[in-house]
């Protein structure tokens, strides 16, 4: 992976109508497309016209607030298969939560569409959340965080021996011997803690070896696992110190882990406003902003705050809040808050609009110069390897990084000016992982 | 379904290279194209032209017998997904196993489908049978079939209730209110003895309401399920009578289950071999019966009968055969065999090659004229409302059907002669099932 630490490896973080809670409310969005494959062809295209390593959707196995946006709607692993026929270069990456689904159903879905796609596949691992998603899967509540890291744990290592229960060459197509090798497919006879799993996979060895890893745990057992799996990793950075934070943190872990950190990309989640000025993309965010349901949402921040907002004035500046240590409710989502209001000063609706859009994620408003300067600290600084890009609204937001920000990383050497590969591990500069001999 | 009594529905069952066990070595087998989507495109493009009701996927969670040919590849939701994109009016049938999925997975994969394709999904229930399969997803062995039937009961049951969690026009798209009305968007609440699933799916309601229900139990058990719930039916059936008594049976427990009888179209298995002449069809036969391989297929063919066939002479007439009663083996097959034998009179290589492709399902030789015949006959006398074509050579063995016994058929009244449905319920004649109301 020589190359990562000078061009960016970029995603497309596909949601609804963007990103911005309220992009759906727009007069121009396409919230009526949210059912249709074709609107997801057409960003997958865009982005593969702007030579991205992938496109990438997250999952969720509850309806969430239905009212207030477009939460889930297609399926990530059917609709990608879809969007691979619509495709020919760019990677298509699927949250599958390692809680809800068997690791054979995975191992086996993640390897058809890596066959589908000719090798474009990737997993992110997941181990999901929340209450009402179990409740869906038949369990009273999710299993606690440590438990759902040990399956996830074990489910990865089945995962990868389902992948290699076909040796390489096992299919002969020999039409006076045998279809397929019997000797190069092999069960994999796994008895663990939490899975029986006896093999071999009904699908032979996908065109990368293995469908590329991503992970974006944050948590300790959630960087431990990136550490020894993960082949590229999705995190959270509101800035660029906290990013260089987890970045040399995961990367000392991979080393201890015995791997290469320079053969991992850690790519954090980028919310981007792109104008022509500095006041056009301002303009952009700001009219996102007014969209939102201000009764609703000044609701929300009091739950955030632990306060009745209901009065504050949308357009003054956000009055002072207790400091982190006098807050007594969950103190992630109050700590962006400070943060936000600190580095940012912004008013009461910007609040809403930083916390509508991405959360804690970085942001970058401005000219595609000003966005290109700030990538190019970020990855020469130990920031970032590449990022996960997350338009507040879709499909302008993509169009807008696509046409305008592609070509200034592409002019100061940060991106890459065509395929090379035509797979997503080729994209990401992974090597493809050989087959153990099963002679 | 006015037209269930005159015209066939017919669909085809994909099966990789055909249904005939050698398929795969003959020179001209696409036995390296089993893993490219394309060539499963081309399948469903063909069917399509026939103006053919759906494709069909069967599929099994064991990777079988990997020596003697192509068995499992692409995992059919992953592929229909695919497929959908490269069609525009005929169904998608998937398998889906009520042993091995949670049903929230089920409704949710096969809705998102339905949204993909436009409304082109169906559904076969199966509670699957193999203990290999059983133990890739962590059971001992395959729960018994009562305990199967049970849970597969409870399944339909709650995929349907996720189904119509969502109310027909829950989806408003508001930009000054609400993306979907909560009061439209309602939990299921299931509390159940396999499953506990609070709902509502994360999936809007499917665009025919309801994926199309397809069941194909020969047991008791299994034609219970499917006069209660199935909305088309796939079956076994050697001959016309055999095919009659388990129509009459069905339909009887179907108008007994308190539904419309002729809503539901009965469609048996059909193996085919179409020449212009007789001779023509029968050599097309005779050339896939001489690609098995000899010594093994009379080894299998031991197993079957209980006796050591290895040095019966392959082109004489097959011995004489204890009658079913001095059996001791398993009686099914062995019955097969027999009326195979009183029936066709085959030569030992005749006997191979019907085992070889369809087993008990009826194989029909002949021209174009001959085969639109017989199935005008099954069609017209309670044999059958249509067929589950397993061609035994794939593409062509579809070709030669579409090309040559659709336009036959439609010349008799017995075939459509355009699609006049935008959805597999269309085709099917089926009505669009309406949402409980949740007012």
């Amino acid at each position: 992976m020589s190359e990562i630490e000078r061009q960016a490896h970029i995603n497309l973080f596909i949601f609804g109508s963007g990103h911005h809670k309220a992009a759906w409310r727009h007069p121009d969005s396409p919230a009526e497309r949210i059912g249709d494959i074709r609107y997801y062809e057409e960003l997958a295209r865009t982005a593969e016209r702007g030579l991205l390593d992938a496109v990438f959707f997250a999952d969720g196995h509850a309806a969430g607030e239905v009212a207030e946006g477009p939460w889930w709607f297609l399926e990530p692993l059917t609709a990608l298969a879809a969007m691979s026929r619509a495709t020919e270069r760019i990677g298509l990456v699927s949250t599958v939560s390692s809680t809800f689904y068997t690791p054979f159903h995975a191992a086996r879905m993640l390897a058809s569409l890596d066959h589908i796609s000719g090798g474009r596949i990737g997993w992110n691992v997941v181990t999901s959340m929340f209450d009402t998603e179990a409740r869906n899967h038949g369990y009273e509540r999710m299993p606690e965080h440590g438990e759902r890291y040990a399956r996830a744990e074990e489910f990865v290592d089945v995962v990868l021996r389902l992948w290699d229960s076909w040796g390489e060459d096992a299919l002969r197509h020999d039409r006076d011997g045998v279809f397929a090798d019997p000797e190069l497919v092999r069960p994999i006879d796994h008895q663990g803690e939490h899975f029986q799993v006896d093999g071999p996979l009904n699908v032979p060895r996908p065109p990368q070896g293995h469908p590329v890893l991503f992970q974006a745990g944050a948590s300790e057992q959630g960087r431990t696992l990136a550490s020894r799996r993960a082949e590229a990793i999705y995190s959270v950075a509101y800035d660029l110190p906290s990013a260089q934070d987890y970045y040399r943190d995961v990367k000392a872990r991979i080393r201890r882990a015995g791997r290469d950190p320079r053969s991992v990309a850690i790519m954090p989640g980028l919310v981007t406003y792109v104008g022509s000025t500095e006041a056009e993309a301002e303009a952009k965010r700001n009219e996102l902003d007014l969209l939102l349901p201000v009764e609703e949402s000044l609701r929300q921040l009091g739950l955030f705050v632990e306060q009745d907002c209901s009065d504050w004035e949308l357009d003054a500046p956000v009055p002072e809040l207790p400091p982190l240590e006098a807050f007594t409710g969950p103190k992630g989502r109050y700590a962006t808050i400070l943060r936000i209001i600190e580095s940012e000063r912004p008013t009461v609706r910007g609040l809403l609009g930083r916390l509508a859009a991405g959360g804690g994620h970085c942001t970058m408003t401005g000219t595609p110069e000003q966005i290109a300067d700030r990538i190019g600290v970020w990855l020469r600084e130990e920031g970032a390897d590449g990022f996960n890009l997350m338009p507040p609204s879709l499909p302008g937001g993509i169009e807008d990084f696509v046409d305008h920000v592609i070509p200034v990383l592409q002019e100061r050497g940060l991106f890459r000016r065509e395929y090379t590969s035509e797979t997503l591990r080729g994209h990401l500069g992974l090597e493809r992982p050989a087959a153990p001999s099963h002679r």
